[in-house]
């Protein structure tokens, strides 16, 4: 602003604090944001019945893609911005934190490590796809929404890697494992125990997490009609792809109000 | 009302106003209601679950034929009186409107030209007839809530008029070749994709969407216990045609307070 | 109280006032009680995804066996005392009523003349028992809350009766003939439109349709199994019978707070 | 606390009381919460649909073993802590309690009598093991939550045992029977009927009888997707043992808000 008269020093610092006042809602940095919609992605999954108790949802730290955040062991729909705890690829936690990891969040380090693509994992023990997983049956996709499964559906069988187990992705070499079943797609199975499904943005990884099961009941549905199954060809699929954002603006607004 | 004295012209003036003033709820204009009902149609279909985070509803305009009423893109949900955006029939925005419109608003278009009866079209990825859709399986009426269907269901298959796409209806075009498939009944399912329904009437198309799900289900219900199935007749379907009103105030019932 | 005085009128009837003020919930008349849990029934059902926007439920008047109780024509959810209408058994309005009845409102009538042990009476379009009607596969006890499927589920097909109609039971001799299928049970289907469920007392009835649906789908996930079934035997059935209160104080419970 | 001057005991005194007075949330008596955490049990079970108006679940009693608690008749969402009543394993009430025991209290009076190691014990109607139950298809541990399966599912038919019955486990001689039945596993069906689980804390007694359903879901599908199916392994499943504490959070934060 032009003035005959100097301004002095002091009325610019003034008038500088007046704009920053003016700017209401200020931006949250870049790291706290990420925090909120990670924890959000917490809610929105056991809200919509893709996460019940168990299962749990990362994303790679935006300031470090040799970290990723995920919080801490706990009910999916419990998490707040304080159980959120940054780790590196092989999953110890960065800051000496004692709170007690998710036994199986090898699943998410050993991802990141073998995807520099991915930026969201989710682990979901998906009701839906647990018979698919037991009988061998690939799950392909039925629908646009499900068009991420034209990328393959592999099941992960621990028995072949690592003889009797508890079934739980709780190594490196499990959590490797694994991720060569997952290959380049965006989901493996696992036998006797549920999903891993990824994405290149959390939005999308939650999306994915969703219309898995939603297409596996579909599946199931059209096997039974009986008959040939007109899947999406390969190529649909690959067109077909899906940001989800809708889905999550619809989900978000079906949280219940913080209690 | 008579009276032995003339009335002043200002108390009649006076008597008018308190007649208007009296009368509490002033009918609002025809097309607030029609676009207020439409917001609820949204939130209605969103809320019993015949659309998620997409799928769309529209009206024809009240006013001119030749225009229909649609929200700009985002999940029904989250509609407002603010977002339904007047088209013409090629699906153009008639104010020149920033605000993006849904991709596939060519199914709303199309289908109001190639059939002046109808007044809405709901477009849903109605998750209970993928199945169908994909086995090409018909739909048939179950019982007379699912009447319309007495008028068939054909199945839209994208790839037979334009080869490898993304599925959607995203051009005149192919709303014209889905309009085709449609014809001269309430539904038209989508192979991958979902189904679109018209009535003449907007309530009544979010009757026919919702029954269409229930009558898909008990469909294959059937279908699983085996046998002769005794679908209604196409006479009797045709006498069985629903308004669907009752629903409608039910479904009303049960939308959540505004927050 | 004995006093050694004479206690004044005025005193007594002070004392008799304050009695009557410490009875804090007066009970109310018998038919005032009756039409409220007639409406709470209403409710329930509609709560608990037993009837929709569609199907009704009446009492036998407690005061006059030549008359029943069933709310003027609306959703189920939505019935106020203030609808319930007061009918004779030819399903004439007692009181001269403007409010519309339900066009089937003849099911209850003529059930309540061929059945002089029948006390309540549901229409619904119960959507489990569809397919089964659809098929005539017949439904059985499969287990003890379903009990009443022990004395037979017949199927009563409108065309039988009256050829190619709109299915709706909307006149006497439609009501005389779907009586004729109840006998003497607890539940009749309709082809290609729901069932008619009756009970000697209001809460057993809505337990018995809601156990109907229940029982159905338990009866489908059996045969999908395979093999042979073991349904409750007649005897074990009989035996079994169930008032179903504790369902009933369990559905009360979960009634939304009225708005 | 050091000080140069010898603290008054009156001084002392009141500073332990503020020391008491400091600690906000006195932890409660055993007992108190053993109730209390019975209480939410039975919440939690209805809320997440195990049980509906029927069904209960008892602890042993935490101070004698000889003993055990478990609600009046009532439906489980309505059980408050003043509902708790204590029981000797021949099932008679220890306190002269006037309020009416549930008929089949015996399932748990007896099964705490063969069974030391069981300190929680659940009887539902539970859905979805019905069909299992008339069929005979034997349930088998489809992932590592149902990891309880792999002990054994027996089918109880109290036909073998009595004859012709109403169905209930109303005698000792029948809660013996079941118990027989039971054996050493967690969970025994019973033909008709539904199905007692149990477990050596109560909210691992709690995720049985939820997940029993979820893998009899699971296992119907596996069925109807055909083939081979792998379910886990004896030596999977023993080592996959569930505590289900996680489940507990989850439910626990569910619970709509007391009225």
């Amino acid at each position: 602003m032009k003035t005959r008269l100097t301004t002095p020093g002091w009325l610019l610092g003034m008038l500088a604090l007046a704009q920053t006042a003016a700017a209401q809602t200020p931006t949250p940095p870049p790291r706290q944001a990420a925090i909120a919609d990670l924890v959000t992605a917490n809610h929105i999954l056991a809200n919509e019945g893709v996460l019940d108790g168990y299962g749990h949802v990362s994303i790679r730290d935006p300031a470090n893609p040799q970290h990723y955040l995920l919080a801490r062991a706990g009910a999916p729909a419990l998490v707040t911005a304080g159980d959120i705890t940054e780790y590196d690829l092989d999953s110890k936690p960065v800051s000496n934190s004692p709170a007690a990891g998710y036994q199986e969040r090898f699943i998410h380090g050993e991802i990141y490590k073998s995807r520099p693509d991915v930026v969201a994992v989710i682990h979901c023990h998906c009701l839906d796809v647990i018979a698919f997983a037991a009988t061998g049956v690939t799950l392909k996709p039925m629908y646009h929404m499900g068009y991420f499964l034209g990328e393959g559906a592999p099941v992960f069988d621990i028995r072949r890697t690592a003889g009797i187990t508890n079934m739980l992705i709780e190594t490196p070499a499990l959590g490797q494992a694994l991720a060569q079943s997952l290959g380049k797609g965006s989901v493996t199975l696992l036998r006797g125990h549920g999903a891993a499904v990824v994405a290149g943005a959390l939005h999308q990884a939650v999306g994915k997490a969703y219309y898995l099961n939603i297409n596996a009941r579909q599946q199931l549905q059209a096997l039974q009609l009986g008959g040939k199954i007109a899947y999406l060809l390969p190529e649909e699929a690959a067109r077909a792809e899906q940001n989800y954002e809708r889905s999550w603006d619809f989900w978000k607004s079906r949280l219940p109000p913080l209690r």
